[in-house]
């Protein structure tokens, strides 16, 4: 895919609004995110304040939004971004074993709920990855730790079965997973990811689990884990008023930015951040 | 009335989302605006990057806020507020000849598209007036100007000419008023209002027309005239993230706090400000 305009990562409403913006200002755009929009949205019971959908399920807001991105021909690509790097004149996104190039970026990957594990951190790109699509390749007929926050994620450890030798699964949920027979499924909680003699190990209350790899899949990566050098406060990113953030061409919106969590705050922030981007990028063609 | 918790201040989308969002957190709220929402919405032939309602007219937009109004329950006063004054404890709106209490104002009356007339702010209050039903018992049995940004101005015209022995009207805009014989309609357009001899002048380019009181009637009335105190950045009210403005307990939403002037992003902001007004509200409750 040529390089697009602006790559725009995360389809809860911030994302959604962004594109929606983005395209109806001539823009072209790479919509990365799920057709189930977000989880947070999908799951909700009934939302009564977003103005012009009175009392709508989360469901029925994801299929409003899904009719609207089909109405004015934006695609979502259904694939997570491992990371963003800012090239210099254009910026890089890694995902799966591929790169896209955008001229700019914008953050809508919603806000991470679950703390980080102790030791995830620390060891995170050193045996512990946040993307198996990305990192399965390093753990090529060895033992893999999958950490799963939503069923969401158990395709991503049925594809690690099929390039590792052994792969355990740690459901951080309570529903049953639907994982291939070579899946062993760990009904243990890890409360912590240490290094022993070069192997990582997963800590539960009962006992430990040694791997070559630890994988923890959350459904939001923590954004300065995305794009190294962004700034950040707390789980959220700073922006100001026009949603750009301390990275010239990277603009974020949504729950990412702080408080309050509500579905047409996103959706305003995404319209302005697409705005600004758009800006930024006509002044850019300017200054070539 | 009795004192509510949150006075809003328009019908747009900013007011319209804050008002479901304060309802929402049961507080109670006075709506002030029209039942035609805001004029700039109406008159929009086609809205494409509201999320969730793919390319609607304005009226369809206004139509679907006011399905979603009424859903909530949520009633819209029609009424103008002349001035909003801080009590310390609470705020006082002037609404005709008669006072509102509010704990808390969200201002959402969109900004000011035309520029003030020449004299108009310096004589604001010394002859000059935004708002027949507050004033026109001061010009009772004298002459009165109207300058009429838009044909709902006809009616408060109407309403002078049974105040006052003489009523001259000027509309701003192409129609042609419809109004009672006794109102007499200049078809020249005002350039600026001076003061000579204790009188009025209406200056135009043909000519100059003398009054005892002139109204100028714009649908916004410039934040800062309406409220005293209120800062702002040319035509814009200035906000943090959170839309509070410099004074305690009054925020604002929409196209008022600047660029862009775009539907989702002042819907987004009016939920931003219910539900910061409703934590003010609440901390202020704790303090008594």
């Amino acid at each position: 895919m040529d390089r697009v305009d602006i790559a725009i990562i995360g389809t809860g409403p911030g994302g959604v609004s962004a594109a929606l913006t983005a395209v109806n200002r001539n823009k072209t755009v790479l919509l990365l995110g799920s057709r189930n929009m977000s989880e947070k949205m999908t799951k909700a019971h009934e939302i009564r304040n977003y103005p012009g959908l009175p009392a709508v399920s989360g469901e029925e807001m994801a299929e409003a939004f899904r009719k609207h991105l089909d109405a004015m021909g934006v695609q979502i690509t259904e694939e997570r971004v491992g990371a963003v790097y800012a090239m210099g004149d254009y910026f890089a996104l890694q995902i799966g074993e591929t790169m896209q190039e955008a001229e700019a970026v914008i953050l809508a990957t919603g806000v991470v709920q679950a703390a980080a594990l102790p030791g995830e951190k620390e060891l995170l790109g050193r045996g512990v990855s946040t993307c198996a699509t990305c990192d399965a390749a390093l753990y090529r007929g060895k033992t893999a730790a999958v950490i799963g926050y939503s069923p969401r994620e158990e395709a991503e450890a049925a594809f690690l079965s099929e390039v590792c030798a052994k792969v355990m699964y740690f459901p951080m949920y309570k529903e049953e997973p639907t994982l291939p027979a070579a899946v062993q499924v760990i009904r243990e909680k890890p409360i912590g990811i240490a290094q022993e003699n070069g192997k990582r190990i997963v800590k539960t209350e009962a006992g430990a689990f040694e791997a070559d790899g630890v994988f923890v899949l959350r459904e939001a990566v923590a954004a300065d884990q995305l794009v190294p050098g962004l700034e950040t406060e707390g789980a959220h990113v700073k922006v100001n008023r026009k949603m750009e953030t301390n990275l010239p061409g990277v603009f974020a919106c949504g729950d990412l930015t702080g408080l309050p969590y509500q579905y047409v705050k996103a959706a305003g922030e995404g319209n302005v951040a697409a705005i600004s981007a758009a800006s930024w990028l006509d002044q850019k063609k300017h200054k070539k």
